[in-house]
């Protein structure tokens, strides 16, 4: 009977919880956790669909970079929050014919929260007779009171931003047009397109930032929807305004490559969303040592603007004019 | 623009979350929760999906009983492990023409915390091409180490469960079959059939139970998939086997007299699911006290069967004798 599949993924599921003594090896209906002493716990919720959040051919490999995009963009919330990953709980509805492609999808989160350093504690499986989808809640830790918030953003403060921007938005649309792929081929080589399609397909949280967060940042929120309106978010959180240079953007070498021909515009990168890179408002007389404490981490940040008392944001173009643009970001809704 | 709806949606829900501190008014990327001094949280996460776990006409009132439905299942995983239930984080991937319900939807879901008494702190909203599908972790708190398991049953113990069995399933056949329905409106009445649906519709966490479950019950879980299977769950968990008694088995008014007139097979009520009833195993020296403590809470108890050394499951017919089902229960994979 059909029980036996049902069984069959608890079987799956139940090594990734190893190590983690209250998520019971995924044997009973709930998982009992504390967060460590001094500590409380940080919960974010994120759910990927098939063809919305990430593209599916119904193999293997794909199924594998879909768990691995959908731990990496909640650990993602919790970095950006400087709380360290902990555990997170799984829910798939799954359609017909996953058993093609379901041990990929448990190889991929194997490795994904292999790399976070979180385990499974729980979660459900459904069959769908929609597309996959995929929720995580993750679960991090920080210092009692501790969460950074959106909020905390002062004018005068410096706005910074890790790792390059508009990667991701250009490989989604790699992924979706073969044609434009062909000409940006020509232009960056394999080696750009397949960097750009990773970048879009399989997101690296920050992780290593929190300690430089925690220590210096004044706001800080990931870069999800778009850096255009997730800067709109936190200056509006903070009632505060913010200011973006476009010349200051960090860009790829292929995203660089791609600007300068005048195959892509630099508005593209920052209403393109998918970057999951870290956005955060530093004290001027901060600035200084978040970035070498970053950089100690390994991680470039970059000063592209900063927060000013008068609301709403202001963007000026690379050629150093203001501009508007047509729409802040990607929006689910959209 | 579209990122109107998704602020739309935010402002909807955000009410949800008043009076719990750490979930920031949905106004930030994570919730920041502790539990209460001396205890740890019970997490627990579950999916529901259009068409699968909820029948679904595109009303609000259809979408507000979505929600109770999904927080209820949630809560009653709580109940049935002795947490109390402390806030919720809710995902719901949206297919076009929400617009139309999703009000119901909000309604209903206010409705159901108020009486579950927790609280929402935070999750996401997505589109989606396919069903209306919701999910919910649900965290709850318990004395530190206190989270009731499956696995503690003993031989000897007496087998428990909360409530009716059956009603639920039965009003999933009425909502599934109107052929179906116009006989039994006949045998059961109006009122029958109505309280049938409502048992569906509706599930009732049994909340009130917490403090005799603590006290007295050596392993718990709750009837979601159907009483001979998840009692089967409990045993093979605990290492022993189980025994049901049909003839003990607890039915409703209208659900007996459909049996007595050979409209529905006893078999159907223990196979049938979505009970949400809770099941527990007790030292026969603490019977009568849990029973009493249940009473004093309001809700019947009745010993349906006993907790063997022999493992595996053992159901005496109603006419005594020993009888084997097709099926042991309902399966998300079924």
């Amino acid at each position: 009977m059909a029980e036996s599949e049902h069984a069959m993924i608890a079987r799956l599921l139940s090594p990734l919880s190893q190590g983690l003594p209250g998520a019971f090896a995924l044997s009973d209906d709930a998982a009992a956790l504390a967060p460590p002493e001094g500590c409380e716990f940080v919960i974010t919720m994120d759910t990927l669909v098939e063809g919305v959040h990430f593209l599916f051919d119904g193999s293997a490999a794909a199924a594998g970079r879909a768990a691995a995009k959908a731990l990496a963009v909640n650990v993602s919330d919790l970095s950006a929050k400087g709380a360290e990953p902990y555990a997170y709980l799984l829910s798939l509805a799954l359609p017909d014919g996953h058993a093609v492609w379901l041990d990929g999808f448990v190889t991929g989160l194997q490795a994904a929260q292999d790399d976070f350093a979180l385990k499974l504690a729980g979660g459900d499986t459904v069959r769908t007779p929609g597309p996959f989808t995929v929720t995580i809640t993750a679960i991090g830790a920080v210092p009692t009171g501790g969460m950074l918030r959106r909020s905390g953003a002062r004018p005068g403060d410096i706005l910074m931003v890790s790792g390059c921007i508009g990667d991701a938005h250009l490989g989604l649309v790699l992924d979706r047009s073969e044609r434009r792929a062909t000409g940006w081929r020509v232009a960056i080589g394999d080696d750009g397109v397949t960097g750009l399609l990773a970048r879009n397909r399989t997101p690296t949280p920050r992780r290593q930032l929190i300690p430089a967060l925690r220590a210096y940042a004044t706001a800080t929120l990931d870069v999800s929807d778009g850096l255009a309106i997730d800067a709109s978010r936190m200056a509006a959180a903070s009632g505060v305004g913010v200011e973006i240079d476009l010349a200051s953007l960090p860009l790829s070498r292929a995203c660089a490559a791609l600007v300068a021909i005048g195959e892509v515009r630099i508005e593209e990168l920052v209403t393109g969303g998918d970057d999951y890179e870290i956005l955060a408002a530093v004290a001027p007389a901060d600035e200084a040592a978040f970035v070498a404490a970053a950089g100690h981490a390994g991680l470039l940040l970059t000063s592209i603007g900063g927060i000013a008392a008068e609301t709403g944001l202001r963007i000026t173009g690379a050629n150093g004019q203001p501009m508007q643009l047509d729409s802040l970001g990607w929006d689910h809704f959209a």
